[in-house]
């Protein structure tokens, strides 16, 4: 496919599902200077993105707005069609359920301009399963985000088996150019990359709740007091890079095989029982003081925004 | 076990072992108020430690120095024997083999004061199996620190099966009053808890890398700037209690099953083959464009600080 439209001149943005990732959505974009259209069939998901994208707005606009953003240029669409009709660009967050996303994006496709790329938030469908009730597949790309969408900047992008290179490109310098920090991949690996890693370490954190050999709390801070102020601005490569001292990671690899450990983390996913679910929501909520998941929301965005700031000032040199 | 000194009231902190870690215990000891006393075999250690602290201690002044902080108060003793000799608490950070880790106790119990608490900062090795050539085996504990010890606050505490509760509780309480975050774990769970957790991302990412399924810094990206983010102030529970919106972790629970996407982490460690080795070289040197490692680690320190500085800031109600 030809997509006519430059990535960097797309002016209007469709937002169809308006829950916790496609609101997220919906206050990136508005942040980074764009119309945004959005659609969601609950009767409340207007008024809670407005009251979200109001929430949030001053931290966006400390980390710096786009010239001309403005949550006035948000229309709650009264139907998809009418949403995603003049859109340059289709970001589809709907709920996971895969007949849903397939039904979705069919009814996207035949309501929209031919040549329009469209995205879908999906965690872990892959577009090749997605995209095969479209009459134009090879316009169907995975962009999926980090919640909070507004605040993280990855977006992980591939395409499905019938969706074309240049709409997976397109897609690409598209997030690019509206601030995402983008991995185009080259193949469907289930669960793309980040989720896979977060995946590793939730298991093994539930193994080790399960088996009694340390509490939610302890987890939670043993990545937060340790590993975790490092994962902020150092992935796991350069970290073990950083290990080897002068000699780097060759002289890591020579000293210690990092998979000599690997009896440290477990193999097979432990039984969710009634009783480990109910001891993990008593622990978070522990964990948390019992206190309100809105306002720990509110912290978090705080939290990474300063983080965003702090690290910027980080890079120049002082 | 009973030790007379209050932890409270610790003056001199013995470093036997001055390496990476050692001589991070030395700079955050001297940092913390401490007069520090080191030995290491090695004929450049004090040089080397003398000069990581005079790099560090402008960051650890920024962050805040303890009453009476001075690099002058570091002695490096001449032999193992004499730096332990007039201590209040003792930091092994020895060669991780366990011979050596037996006979480094062994002699550092031969040398110390009988109620003084000791602590190896080994990444890995039980007490049980190193403690076995003390007399004195029941004030030897884990005080397993993260890198770099001056800033991670993390420190994971265990007593091995000869260990006595008390040296335990002793301990914890002195890291606390040294500054520490201190996890105390009531068994020997091999890895501790950090080191499972980041040993099961760690290998789930070399079976990417290993499969070509993603790049080194695709990997490092996606956890920079993705879950990475999160995890330097809001662990993986945490997390998981976010995402379940209002309702919490109850809700996530009873809406997506976490243990649904075990298929997205694998089970096995890959072959860690020459090719793979080569590759993981290249790729972190890429990934760092090829710069020092001196000078990413000064990179590193100052981001890890400016994030504590910054998280320190958010948790302040403006």
């Amino acid at each position: 496919m030809h997509v006519k439209l430059s990535p960097e001149d797309v002016k209007t943005v469709a937002c169809i599902g308006a829950g916790v990732i496609g609101g997220g959505w919906v206050a990136h974009f508005l942040a980074r200077g764009y119309d945004v259209h959005m659609w969601d069939p609950a009767p409340d998901a207007e008024a809670k993105v407005r009251h979200r994208v109001e929430a949030v707005w001053p931290v966006l606009t400390e980390l710096g707005l786009a010239p001309g953003a403005d949550p006035g240029r948000l229309v709650a669409a009264r139907t998809l069609d009418s949403a995603v009709a003049d859109a340059d660009f289709i970001q589809e967050s709907g709920p996971e359920a895969l007949p849903t996303k397939i039904d979705l994006l069919a009814h996207i496709d035949s309501a929209s301009s031919p040549d329009v790329v469209v995205a879908s938030s999906t965690a872990g469908h892959p577009m090749t399963d997605m995209q095969v009730g479209a009459t134009r597949p090879e316009r169907f790309v995975v962009g999926h985000p980090f919640n909070p969408p507004y605040l993280l900047p990855l977006v992980e992008v591939v395409g499905g088996r019938s969706t074309s290179a240049a709409a997976v490109a397109w897609a690409s310098a598209f997030y690019t150019a509206a601030g995402k920090s983008v991995i185009t991949m080259d193949s469907e690996v289930p669960g793309f990359i980040a989720n896979r890693l977060q995946e590793a370490l939730w298991r093994e954190a539930l193994h080790m709740v399960a088996a009694g050999e340390a509490t939610i709390e302890q987890i939670d801070r043993a990545v937060t007091d340790g590993p975790g102020l490092r994962w902020a601005f150092h992935g796991p490569f350069t970290t073990f890079h950083l290990a080897g001292g002068h000699g780097g990671i060759a002289h890591a690899l020579e000293h210690f095989d990092p998979t000599e450990y690997s009896q440290w983390s477990r193999l097979a996913s432990p039984e969710l029982s009634k009783t480990l679910k109910q001891h993990l929501i008593d622990g978070a909520i522990a964990t948390t003081d019992g206190r309100d998941v809105a306002e720990l929301t509110s912290e978090r965005d705080a939290s990474i925004a300063a983080i965003l700031r702090t690290l910027r000032r980080a890079e120049q040199p002082s």
